[in-house]
């Protein structure tokens, strides 16, 4: 499958909602995810921990709508925005926008890089 | 400056349609660009290069609105989602949306990176 390809059918999951069937498609089992901030958030390595942090996202977040847009693919690469408005356990509803950076290797992800805006 | 800090300039100079000064700012001497496509336009390596593909592009398009949201920071490197609607010399007029990514060494841009939706 071409970047092109990986790309849409990874994108088409998330935009019906199915974002761990996704995952449990595409990523590698070393995939390596990597999110904009220190502590033990900012990196989860290979596909247990990151599964893991999915599940405590979804269990510490009620989400409320997410909109999908994309995939923008360049070479092994694809980026894709998600808009979501979510409400974090005892916090307040937000809004947040965020890029997904994926990068492939042998038509896995090997590394999925999030960026916020705000 | 951080990241943060040099995402915000560059931005906002974009934001301000000013995209020639956030380049003449912020671009390392030896920067390198990269567009997801084949031929001479795939790569431009150095500030000349640089520039001479940015002039290329304002000779051959017709602008009619950029709208510029961002930036989306992490690490070394920041996003910026572009929208555009332009019309190629002899061509249609049409609606295009991309992300930037620009990776930060020293304080400059030393590679930006773009993805086109569609």
């Amino acid at each position: 499958m071409t970047t092109k390809e990986i790309a849409d059918a990874f994108t088409a999951l998330c935009k019906a909602g199915k974002f761990e069937e996704a995952g449990a498609e595409f990523w590698a089992d070393d995939v390596v995810s990597l999110e904009p901030m220190t502590g033990d958030m900012a990196i989860a390595r290979g596909r247990a921990a990151v599964e893991a942090k999915g599940a405590w996202w979804y269990a510490n977040h009620e989400i409320h709508k997410v909109e999908v847009e994309g995939p923008f693919p360049h070479g092994d690469q694809f980026a894709v925005i998600f808009a979501m408005e979510v409400t974090p356990k005892g916090g307040q509803r937000m809004a947040m926008r965020e890029i997904g950076l994926y990068t492939l290797k042998d038509g896995k992800i090997v590394e999925e890089r999030f960026f916020y805006g705000g």
